[in-house]
């Protein structure tokens, strides 16, 4: 059974997650002096015994060092450790910054005694400058011996980059008997959009599950968690997302359709789109959380596509900063989604207020009691196409002026 | 031949180009109240003879009752005035809608003894409130009684919105021994994207033109001018680009080959891109001019996704702002255009100033020099994939602090 209490972050309170144990996962988090002083840079995931691993990258073609490093690793189907850092993305670095990542894995594979091809790397942060291995190279030993002493929420911690708190989560289940922990931590606060975007998440579980299916499943609870949140429509050269599953809550392995398989594809669902739903909350400048859903689209694809314009649009964005019900934007960016689209049937409503209607404004006091929606924190918009029975949920934030003022001054 | 000027709007001085006559034109221009009172809101452009007209329409599938209207009456192939509001874009009006757009022209067609179809329409705005057409009934008869006691730069100033400055080009041509003016007016600040964005652009000419021949020229001039710059990624409902060439110069009609077509095209693209340029320059709370240009590409379709890619990225564009010589993020824009692309080629310049050469940054005091670039108000970025011969340029500016509070407030 899934022990699931929704909250702020969509979970227990933290204290709560850092007391539940994910067997035979150690974790450690130090300052290495890649970002500022007093801030922690460097992680390390470490599982006791080779863990079964899936992951998704992003589909950029300028592909980050750690990016094209763990795409061959991860072929392997397992992987042991997992060593991140943040304010440096080792990305646009070229040979130096293949080299650079291969060191990275292999000082930590020499003082775990692990095989140097078990162990994976991520990165974040500025793209076009070297890592500091000097640096690095100093601070891998004191990580290393430090696993153990530090919760997943420190890493999480260090992972952050334009991040403003940590973001996690946690679930319990239970399969042939035994009871297992599935939890994640992700970072990625900007550059967020469907298909991976400067975002990285990391999943550890103590079930025992078969590759092959943990693979498709992760890409699919991918899909239906970080591919419908949006905050600004880049997509960057570092994306991971991954999970290691290392077996040692000693179920029989999990695979399609074997018992417990749906609650645990179910937990890795809520767990990723929790994060998901992290990541949108603390998108760069946001004040507020918007839940977008299609409905009645001539198909699933076109409610998604339909979604993701509102979602994406800047116009729709910065009418929610102004708290502004001007739901002709959303119309617009409906019409140009790529959805099929009958103008004459358009239905809007924010919250329980209903704006338009047959395309056209409801008129009467839709318009006050739409700016009163639009003022809160949290708002849905609903958009029926009455044109079939497709429907989809996108999750976005506003853009305002602490957007840009984040991103025009990012490297100052 | 062409006189051709270059300078702050791409053209001759105002005043100049005010004088130049355009045989069998005439424009007016009033305040009908749909805007802010002081501002001139309502404008007619009129032929004394019918003009051949083609027209480009914006390819949202929710269309605004004037854009639907003109889409029918351009079919006729000539037309004898335009009608144009800004303030109100009646779009997502319904059948009322279509309805006061049909008064509007009727209204204009009985005082100049016109067919009813014969007359376009035109509008901007807030979308889905009705047309106050008790406004437009009062204001009609002056607006059609002022004809030829205002200049098209009155009309220019008429259709603005957001922008803030009126946006007019004009040049001149010879075909058959006939002098002929060439001349346009555009609007348009923000939601400007390729395939049309709230945009107006307005082209009248006394040159005679096969009718055929200018729909077919003149969508591949739109292509080459309006498709090609980006302020924000939006595309509207009540996108036109319209050209009247009404034959009063005497020269035997231009047609695909025939003498002086070459020339006319060419000051068609002219004009346009000319005009594409000012509104980039009048982008909402734009501070920057920036022509992007990828080189180098698979193919020239693979160079224009890369371009846009670029221009249109958020992060790229709010680095502009901030005078970030982040070459990083034009990477990671060109890395997910979906053009072909070898990270380990890529090269990258700010004007004169090279940033990264086969993928990885150049080092040296390039980074200094790259943001002295940055902080000219306009520079150029130029990308070079060294894959083969495709080429493209994009014109776009940077994102600030008040496009946000331009669009955040747009209707308070």
């Amino acid at each position: 059974m899934a022990a699931h209490i929704p909250g702020r972050h969509g979970g227990l309170p933290l204290q709560e997650k850092n007391k539940m144990e994910i067997k035979g996962f150690k974790f450690s988090a130090v300052e290495a002096a890649i970002k500022k002083p007093g801030r922690l840079d460097l992680a390390l995931i470490c599982s006791e015994v080779p863990a079964a691993v899936a992951a998704v990258f992003t589909t950029n073609k300028v592909k980050a060092a750690p990016v094209l490093l763990d795409e061959e690793r991860v072929r392997n189907g397992s992987c042991r450790a997992v060593i991140v850092n943040s304010g440096n993305a080792n990305a646009c670095t070229g040979k130096q910054g293949m080299a650079d990542a291969m060191e990275t894995a292999r000082l930590v594979a020499g003082r775990i005694e692990a095989a140097e091809d078990s162990i994976l790397v991520a990165s974040t942060g500025v793209i076009g400058v070297p890592l500091p291995m000097d640096r690095l190279r100093s601070a891998i030993p004191p990580l290393v011996d430090n696993l153990g002493r530090h919760t997943l929420d420190d890493v999480a911690k260090a992972i952050m980059t334009t991040d403003t708190f940590p973001k996690m989560e946690i679930r319990r289940g239970t399969a042939g008997g035994n009871g297992y922990t599935v939890a994640g931590i992700a970072k990625g606060a900007g550059m967020i959009m469907p298909n991976m975007a400067t975002m990285l998440a990391f999943m550890v579980t103590d079930a025992a599950v078969d590759t092959a299916w943990l693979s498709n499943m992760f890409l699919e609870a991918n899909d239906a968690s970080f591919n419908i949140i949006s905050v600004d429509g880049d997509t960057s050269t570092n994306d991971t997302a991954l999970i290691m599953a290392n077996g040692m809550a000693g179920n029989p392995p999990l695979r399609e359709g074997s018992e417990g398989a749906a609650e645990f594809r179910q937990l890795v669902c809520e767990v990723l789109l929790s994060l998901a739903k992290q990541i949108v909350r603390d998108g760069e400048g946001a004040t507020k959380f918007v839940e977008i859903t299609i409905r009645g689209a001539a198909s699933n694809a076109d409610a998604r596509r339909a979604a993701l314009a509102v979602g994406n649009s800047l116009l729709v964005k910065t009418a929610f900063f102004g708290q502004d019900a001007n739901w002709g934007r959303i119309a617009a960016a409906v019409g140009y989604s790529g959805a099929q689209v009958d103008q004459d049937l358009l239905e809007i409503r924010f919250d329980d207020v209903q704006m338009a209607k047959q395309g056209v404004f409801v008129g009467g006091d839709a318009e006050a009691r739409g700016s009163e929606v639009l003022k809160r924190k949290e708002f849905k918009v609903i958009v029926d196409l009455h044109l079939g029975e497709g429907v989809s949920t996108v999750y976005t934030s506003d853009l305002s002026y602490d957007y840009v003022k984040i991103n025009a001054d990012y490297r100052t």
